[in-house]
């Protein structure tokens, strides 16, 4: 039987960011607490599986009603764009812009470099979704994923997906690269420099 | 109601060094989890109330049969020497340096700089337990807190207190200062080398 | 009179990025240095003043021969195009990114946020050269300056003196902004993201 | 005939903490500065070779009149003690502690891991300065070298130096070992807790 300390900071581990150390620190604080606050916290868990539903139409997660999350059931929305987004933290960071004000899907992750299963991506609530959201009036898919290999990658399937549903009127764009903020030419590298000359204006 | 999300995340924001943005990756990680997944999490947690025993004689959490932890049950410990420490954590460090074979106290905190009260802090453990240790051979008491404030006030409070029970033939000290490994010269602060020209031998 | 150290050491606290410290230690390493050392390095900077030269076109420094600078004298880079730099680290930035064939011109610094003053930056040598270099073909000048406040301010008051200036055809461009190489839209600020929602293709 | 903008990078390559990209930028900055500038730069370091002096007594590097520095001259110090440091910052760092008031022998360096080579170090002058400082009091050498492997081997040689030269009376001392400030225990390397646990008190 392994040690429970150990065990719950192997669980910690896999956290996004956390290291043996931090995860050791967790437990501990754990330990520490009293037992209504590791009660609250295992209910804290527990009403994720319960109140908490993800949206059948952009696959975010949301507390609101069981159906479709409120920026899906907004009708002030432009059915014309639809952004495809990694994970529910880069949707809210482009709400928070206050630069778009199309629809969104949540593609739940990137394909890794190490292999390019399609696995747990949801790309077939994608796909069978275009039809009805053509009829709508969706004209452009945003591939709005980050400026890096795995991004890119997953960008390149996406079209080809997208593409070979062969829906027509149906455009497929990337984000624009370039300079971002606080990017100096000095340190910038060859394919952010080509970008920006490329997409000067 | 609030937010189950946001609930959690506020939950995860009192652990020790996560901020809101990484209380909110840890909530995202936990609903992109399989429902097993967070099950095996509750149930780790949940292991810490039952199988995870607090030592009765230094205060620190280990995982063995109830009672007396692996350190304090050794025969082979020196018993003049009791080591008071803040946490499990410095408790392990020491441990791990093998320079230490006395026995050890876990405080469970130290006084924060804000207010000085002892609330959660083992302190009557540690006092009601001085006469039967005194008896078994205690003769000298070592604040190992930290070098910085909260260890030093900490220090003088533990040193208050101890020395108000009087016990005959019982000596408190304090960790050396001086330089640390790495410590160059140049950038020392005067404490430090004021300590390390007090110390020098 | 003042210390000869301090002097020097307050000379190299105006060099870019050098704090007290370091300066210091500068003077240091130069007075444990052997006289020869420093009247090697003494010589090298009367050397500047000597064999380097400021290509008139350009204004930027070479050690070819007194005149026009490689870039500037080679017949094979596209006329049509002046790229207005801040720094020969960014004119040279852009070359090591094999991206751009047109010509440079390096203003020498940016407008400072505390004062706009143009005073050191080599702006008559730009206006006065702009009839000519429209007579040979240019038809586009691209400010190329950093994606911060400095260089956007500077930016503008350029945009402005180029327009006074009345070339007819002339067209005035800034590198494009949107994600940079490594950028997450998680972390992203509001202007990247608008600009890499603006420029998405 | 090598590049002058590159030969003078390469030597302020040279400096204590300067890579090429920041040597380069050093050469930008005089290349951009007035000519006066340059001048002004060139005379202050010209100055050192004139108007700075070695102490005899301690080696360091001052600005008075030639001879003895302010801190050898100085009637009040305590001169049974001496304190053997590596440079003139780290000498600068003890006096700014307050807490030491002996004298000082600058040893110009340490002995690095890959040569042991006292090639550069001040150790004869050290050496023959013992008899006459024992007849005016000197009772114990301060071995104050960084807690480094270069500080450390350093200390060793300069023990054994000190001892073969046979002086009666004279002990060695190396500043103390311990936590210093801001120190955390969980994150001391055993050499510092085993000192903090051997000189506690």
């Amino acid at each position: 039987m392994p040690d429970p300390i150990d065990r719950l900071a192997s669980l910690f581990e896999r956290f996004p960011g956390i290291g043996p150390r931090q995860a050791q620190r967790f437990v501990q604080f754990l330990l520490r607490s009293s037992p209504s606050v590791r009660r609250e916290f295992i209910s804290g868990v527990q009403d994720l599986g319960g109140s908490v539903h993800q949206c059948p139409e952009c696959m975010r997660f949301h507390t609101g009603k069981k159906g479709p999350c409120s920026i899906c059931a907004d009708p002030g929305r432009d059915l014309s764009l639809l952004a495809i987004v990694a994970s529910d933290a880069d949707l809210l960071a482009l709400e928070r812009s206050h630069t778009y004000n199309g629809k969104y899907f949540v593609l739940g992750g990137l394909l890794s470099l190490a292999s390019d299963r399609l696995g747990n991506l949801h790309v077939k609530e994608l796909t069978s979704s275009l039809p009805k959201r053509v009829k709508a009036g969706l004209a452009e898919v945003i591939l709005a994923f980050p400026a890096n290999p795995e991004g890119d990658s997953t960008a390149v399937r996406v079209r080809e997906i997208v593409t070979e549903e062969n829906v027509p009127g149906l455009s497929v764009t990337t984000l624009g690269r370039g300079l971002s903020t606080g990017s100096e030419l000095e340190y910038a590298d060859p394919d952010t420099l080509k970008s920006a000359l490329d997409n000067r204006k």
